[in-house]
Formats: structure tokens, C-alpha cells, sequence
């Protein structure tokens, strides 16, 4: 028997969250430990209480509410996402995971259902990374990732230590940030935050993995120079150098595969006047792809590309990867318990790789991992104009309902 | 007979003035209408004194120091440049030019000369413009190319007026900014500001007009997307037009002529994050020649290129065509008593075309202008580091005294 959520209390929940740091604009300020955030945890601990479940609170924040099952040895089912959003961010991302993990339990509940493992809802800490760095902070140090006395001292804009703010939010808690059993599932639900879903009319992601990210910044060293008394021919223009590595960026995923991704996000230009040759110029580079294989001959080429360019203009060069976050394959139980729970359902999903990182980046190192995308209209994220309609959240989180009962089994 | 300036006496009158708002790094700090240059021109005021010179200042702060001549009717000659400078410049750019017109006089002096017109050396106010803008204000002011008006309500970055600042450092003066009478002819000494004399082993520039500028500010409007979730297809990437425009004005002098130059010297990206693609790029267009129809034509072809490149990357754009300085073409007389000074002198002299604005583009308009090139090493300049050997800055000195007698003529 197919479980059904009640559409109407996820809605309403889903807005009782979007009241707490909400915005003019519609959408959410909810900084990871800022008053907000504080605020959101108490709801989610408020709301776990109420649905009978137990909550507790690890040494980084992240809060765990579980529902016994009838095996209490057995190897929990883990749901959930984060409540945190970036500065402007919409109401969804995150909170819907987190929403519907608690929809989940209180549907179990609905129909009296006694699941044979525990289930466990969790909220994880700072994802968005927008106020203290790096993103996925939370579920990186309780999967080991990060060491949490490196991450406490991390720091906001003013200077605020990350412990400092956990304490004063009080929820710094007693348990070891780290998994205190094994697990035998994660499931998460997000939205798509791009517009594949949308694009092609599917209802929902079944995501089979994630893509490998590699991120650097690149410096172009030129020669500051008079824009009206320098020949061209004497001038090494940092920022000529820069635009050729911009094109050729943009051309590159061409020239690898229809899932490579590849963007200059940020570029600074030194001194930045109209009428002095640049001298110095700083960017990005992002680069995404499923196959790792593709990633280091991206990185190859990218590099490639960088020797050429400031060649051409005489200018020097450094390359700094600031970041390398391997692609993660989802395996085959917990994606075949989404794709069997959107074929239960009727639904038209599509298989696909997640462009973005996410909790369930982490989780994947403890335990089975899969997660079930929400249509993103246009694929806007990380704005207050991020809009999942609520069927589509309805049908997401129906996905996930019955993808975790299968996993957790049911009690006979 | 040939004048020979007091070499001694030039470098003692430049290390002089570069003790008043000398910086640590060699250079100076001499913003227009601060107390450095309060200091420096009363320094300017009290050596024209000493000279034996009458002082006068007018409402926008020029200052003229006028030595007779035999016939009190004719038009006088001028000769001077500016004592302000760049935030970090060096010590030669602009004032090179007042201390080698103050020598002239002193000049004429140690050699009992009386000329036939009377000769007036002078200081721009602000001819820098970093404080305050336009550059060439004073000039331009005296010139009758700006409204006195309008330029006594600029302000700088901290809000003060710049007529406040003029009472505040007693150089609001009486007399009307403008030309109290005809002038014979302007004068100007100045380092070249780039590399050509110094690239051809020139001892001195003979500088011929100023070429014509255009500036403008292009906007480019993309669309924000997640830089790991948008697919290529999907995007209208500010950043990517951007830098096809960049690398298409690299090229556009060679398309033009070898003395086009063009620069994009500013640039910024929003929201300039790693994982965003950029949704706004503003940046700046500077092309300059000495050819009218040259420049139209460049002006045609970088409106064509934004278009080209904002239609490939499906963005939209605007530009606003911020500056235009009319090219200047100095006429035979004045450019020839250069010219024949530096054969006189048996110094190797280019002819050349300014590649930078000076206050002899505004006294183009009054009276027949000519200017002389110092060697600039390498070409540096607004920068500490800027550097004119001595025997250069006597060299130019000297092809000012005697072309500026020249035209002053002796008295008989």
C-alpha cells in the first residue's frame, strides 16, 4: 500500500518555516546561527516534540529527532536536509527536506505504521556556507570530512567565531558531531536549483549522484601602463589575458561532454581606471562534471588555456585549486527506492546528476545515500525568487515518503 | 645667440618643489587644492616673486606670474603647466613644466634680456583631476570650455566642494578665469608619459597636437544563474559577452591605424561569486587617435562588437558615450620654434602626437600652442616610480627657453 502525505499540513508547515526570517521580497534571511536560524531550530525541535519524536542536539548543532522502529538494534533510516538560507534565498531550499522529513514521520504516524528500523529526521548545520564557510559544514563534520575544532573557529564578516554563535544560540550540544551508529540510509529531498526538470516537463529528480567540482583563482600579472601614451604593441594588459581564458572557458565544456559545466564567476581588475592599461586581474574558475576523468582534463586544458593566453599578452600568471570535491555516485538500493516510489506514484521522473553539492555529499561516505529533486521553476536558486509550486513539492516529498518506508521497512 | 638655462639651478628648483607633498616612495602627493599644494603654490608664488614677477590669481585659482616686455601692448607668450599631482605620482609630471618656465625667466635675467612681449608663466589649477573632476579643470575653465559655475559645486570622495576648498587655501582669487587679453602663444614643457622617445633614444619630443579621445561605459545585462545546475545552454553569461568585447578592442587599433590606441581599463562583475554566473558586467571603452574620422570609425566598430557579442550570449546592453575630446592639431608657428630650438640645440627630437590630454588642449583654443616632450623612462608615469633623467628634464628646459624667446622675440 502506497503511503500518501497529507498535502495540505505540508503546505501549511512549509509556510509556518517561511514566516521565520522571511523577507519583503517573499523569500528568506536565515544565516546559519544568526537569530533566525535560532528561531527555525526551536520550530523544528518544537515540531519533532509534538510528532513523538526524540531530539538531540550534536557538538556542531546539527539536531537528530528519531522515531523508534521495531528493531531497535537495526541500523537507522536518516531524512532530512537544512533550515539555514543564503542572505536573499528563497523559501524552499533546504527547508522543503527538512518539511517533508517531518511529513514523512507524521504520515507514519497517520496510519499507525511501525517501521522495523528507527528513523531519524535531521536538520544539518550551516549548508549554505553563505556566512561562515564552507558550505555543507554541518554534514561535513559529522561525516568526518572536517575537523570540528578547525570549523568552531571559523569566522563570519565581523569577526564572529562560528562556536561563539553556537553557544549563544544554544546549540552547541552534548553529543559528538559524528555518527553514533551506523546507518542504513540517507534520503534527502531539495529542490533542483537548474531548469532540467522544468525544462523537459518531468515531475521529479531521481538523482543518482553528484558532480565533481573543481574550483581555482587564477592571477594575471601585467603591466600597469598610460591607456593614451602606451603603444599597443608595449602594453601586457592583464585583462586582455583574462578575457581570452573567459572564452575559452566558455567554449570548453564543448569540447568535453553535455554534462560539463564550466563558469568565470568573479573577476577583479587592479588598478580598475578608464584610462590606465590593468595591470592585475584575479578570477574563478568553476568546473562540474559527473566523470572525474573529464574533470582533470578540464583542469588540463583550463590550465592550458591560462599558459597560452598569458603568453600571448606577456603577462605572468599563478593558478591556485581552491577547491576539489570528488563526484559522488549514489548507489543502486537507495536510487531504485526513489525510482520505484516515482513509478508507484505515477509519476514522470527523470534520472539525473546533481549539478550542485549537498548534504547528501557527505552522507554518502557513511552511509547509502540517494536523493529526490522538486521541480525549481526556471531553475532559480539563490534568490527570494527560487518558486517550487506546492504540487510539486506535494509530489516530491510523496516520493520521498515512500522511498524512506522502503527502506526502513515496514514492521510485520 | 642660443639661451643655455642654469642646469644647477633646475634640478635645486625641481627638488624643491618635490620636498612639498614628497611621499616616503620617492614620489608625491600633491592633490589639487590640498595643503601640499596650498604649500606648493606658495612656494610657486614666492619664487615668481623672488624672480621679480607680478603675481595674480584668479577665481578658479590659475596663477600667472608676468615678467614685461618692451612693447606693454603686445600679446604675451605663457608658459607653464601644473603643480597638483596624482594621488602616488611622481615629481615630474606637470611640475617639469612650471619650474622650467620660472628658468626661462630667470634665464632671460642672468642675461639682461628684455623681450619684445611680455612673457607669463603659469599654474594650472587641478590639471590632474583625481580629486576633483575633470582633469585639464583650470585650463579648461580659462579656456571657456567649462562654466566656472558648475565646476566651483564638484565635489571630492569626501563630499567637500571645490570652491570651499579654494577660500579655504586663499587661491579664490579676483580676477575672472578667462584670457584678460590676447595671448601671442602657449608653451609646455611635460614628460612624455610613455615609452616612444625613450624606445628611439630621442633626447626630446616635438609635439605636434593631441590626439582625440572617446570614452564610453558598456553595460551588459545577463541573467544570475547557479553556476553548477545551469546548463551552457542555459545561460546569458554577462562575462562571456564582456570578454569578447575585451579581446575585439585588443585588435580594433590594427584594424585602424598605428597610432589607434584602445583600452578597456575597468571592469566589474556582479554579483562577482565563484558559483554565480555573472548577471551585470559595466565596463570602460578608451580609444584615442589623432584622426577625427579614425575615431568615428572605432567608435562604429565597438558598437558593433558589444552588439555582436551581447546577441551571441543572448544579453542585453546599453552604452553611454561618457567623454569626447576633439583631437588637436597645433599650428606651424609655435611647433616650428620647437622644432628649430631643438636644431639649434643639436638635440635629436621626435615629432609626435600626445597620446594623454594636457592643459595645452585647452589654450589651443585661445592661442597658438606647442608642447615639448621630456623622456620619460620606460614610459612610467602616475606612479612614484615615474623617472626623467636630469640631463633630460634640462634638455626640454632649454628647448622651452628659446623657442619661448623665439616667439617672445628680443626687444631691438
Amino acid at each position: 500500500m502506497r503511503l500518501d502525505i497529507d498535502r495540505d499540513r505540508l503546505v501549511e508547515t512549509m509556510e509556518e518555516q517561511a514566516a521565520i526570517g522571511g523577507t519583503d521580497g517573499g523569500g528568506l534571511n536565515r544565516l546559519a546561527l544568526s537569530d533566525a536560524d535560532a528561531r527555525a531550530r526551536d520550530w523544528f525541535v518544537e515540531r519533532a516534540t509534538a510528532a513523538g519524536l526524540d531530539t538531540r542536539i550534536d557538538a556542531f548543532g546539527n539536531t537528530f529527532a528519531r522515531r523508534a522502529g521495531a528493531d531497535s538494534d537495526a541500523a537507522p533510516v536518516l531524512v532530512g536536509s537544512h533550515l539555514d538560507s543564503q542572505p536573499y534565498g528563497g523559501i524552499y531550499d533546504g527547508a522543503l527536506g527538512v518539511v517533508a522529513a517531518l511529513e514523512f514521520v507524521r504520515t507514519l504516524d497517520d496510519h499507525g505504521i511501525e517501521t522495523r528500523r528507527p528513523v531519524e529526521v535531521v536538520n544539518w548545520t550551516n549548508e549554505e556556507g553563505s556566512r561562515f564557510p564552507p558550505a555543507m559544514q554541518g554534514s561535513g563534520v559529522w561525516a568526518g570530512a572536517h575537523d570540528i575544532e578547525t570549523e568552531y573557529e571559523k569566522t563570519d564578516a565581523d569577526g564572529t567565531r562560528l562556536v561563539d554563535e553556537l553557544e549563544r544560540i544554544g546549540y552547541r550540544g552534548s553529543e559528538p558531531a559524528e555518527p553514533r551508529e551506523p546507518y542504513h540510509a540517507y534520503l534527502e529531498v531539495h529542490p533542483e536549483q537548474g531548469p532540467r526538470l522544468d525544462e523537459t516537463g518531468a515531475d521529479v529528480g531521481v538523482v543518482t549522484g553528484i558532480v565533481g567540482l573543481r574550483w581555482a583563482e587564477v592571477t594575471l600579472h601585467g603591466q600597469a601602463n598610460h591607456s593614451g601614451t602606451t603603444p599597443m604593441h608595449y602594453r601586457n594588459d592583464a585583462l586582455v589575458a583574462a578575457s581570452d581564458v573567459v572564452t575559452a572557458i566558455r567554449r570548453l565544456p564543448g569540447t568535453l561532454g553535455d554534462r560539463t559545466v564550466a563558469t568565470v564567476g568573479s573577476l577583479t581588475v587592479d588598478p580598475d581606471s578608464v584610462n590606465i592599461v590593468p595591470e592585475t586581474v584575479r578570477f574563478t574558475t568553476d568546473i562540474r562534471d559527473p566523470d572525474e576523468g573529464v574533470l582533470e582534463t578540464a583542469i588540463d586544458r583550463m590550465t592550458a588555456e591560462v599558459a597560452a593566453a598569458a603568453d600571448r599578452e606577456g603577462v605572468g600568471y599563478d593558478i591556485e585549486h581552491t577547491m576539489r570535491a570528488p563526484s559522488v555516485d549514489f548507489p543502486e538500493r537507495p536510487v531504485a527506492a526513489v525510482a520505484d516510489a516515482v513509478e508507484d506514484l505515477g509519476y514522470d521522473g527523470r534520472r539525473m546528476v546533481s549539478g550542485a553539492g549537498h548534504d547528501a555529499t557527505h552522507t554518502a561516505s557513511v552511509c547509502d545515500t540517494a536523493m529526490i529533486f522538486a521541480v525549481s521553476e526556471d531553475g532559480k536558486s539563490h534568490t527570494e525568487d527560487e518558486f517550487t509550486s506546492w504540487p510539486d513539492c506535494y509530489r516530491a516529498a510523496n516520493v520521498l515518503a515512500n522511498a524512506a518506508l522502503d527502506l526502513a521497512g515496514r514492521a510485520d
